[in-house]
């Protein structure tokens, strides 16, 4: 199954940042959380990983009522959306899909909540231009 | 299927956080976010949820091997450890279990390293007390 809503776009990964946190405003997501990849594996590990970034966005309505439906689901929040560079001018942009990853909990009140926030992320990547 | 490692500790909030982030790191693993999610949503909605904090855990030589093997995986990076209050003396932990919620991706080499994180984070919550 696929878990993941994504899309290519032609310009520099600081503006696909950018462009990104534009659009998750828009939707109604917060950034809770902001992980730069590249710079954590070479503080670690001294490799040179690719420019990656996780952005950890939450719409607060909705992960207030997933929280009150499944106490747990916290282990599955926020919804990350991640930019890594495929070249200097190609960045690739990707959503999980809570939808397909909360499969797993089997709680039909969640799928519900899921599928919206599915619809939600879909927008925002479609308004990323 | 159970998507989380749990254990109930008989102590308060902030000494179930603290013991939780020290196994954390006698485990390997380091904490890249930490999400509050009562102030969150105290501020966002103005309601009183329950103390809920969200801890994002990476083992970098893990978190750079499953990179690898499956380039969009950090929509489902760190692992997080989730801590919330009960009662003013009960607290619950429970750790995402990457086997399991990692299933969706479908790929046998990242299920192999997503067996040992589980592993790893099994050994986290076990030596809480």
């Amino acid at each position: 199954m696929k878990y993941y809503i994504e899309k290519t776009l032609d310009t520099n990964f600081e503006s696909a940042i950018l462009k990104t946190k534009e659009a998750l405003q828009k939707e109604g997501f917060g950034v809770l959380s902001e992980i730069d990849i590249h710079k954590k594996l070479k503080e670690k590990l001294n490799v040179d990983f690719r420019k990656y970034k996780i952005l950890g966005a939450c719409n607060p309505p909705l992960a207030h009522q997933a929280l009150q439906i499944e106490d747990k689901i916290g282990t599955m929040l926020p919804c990350n959306v991640i930019i890594f560079e495929l070249d200097d001018n190609h960045v690739q942009i990707a959503a999980i899909d809570p939808f397909a990853s909360m499969q797993v909990v089997e709680n039909d009140q969640l799928n519900q909540i899921a599928k919206i926030v599915k619809e939600k992320l879909e927008k925002v990547i479609a308004i990323i231009n």
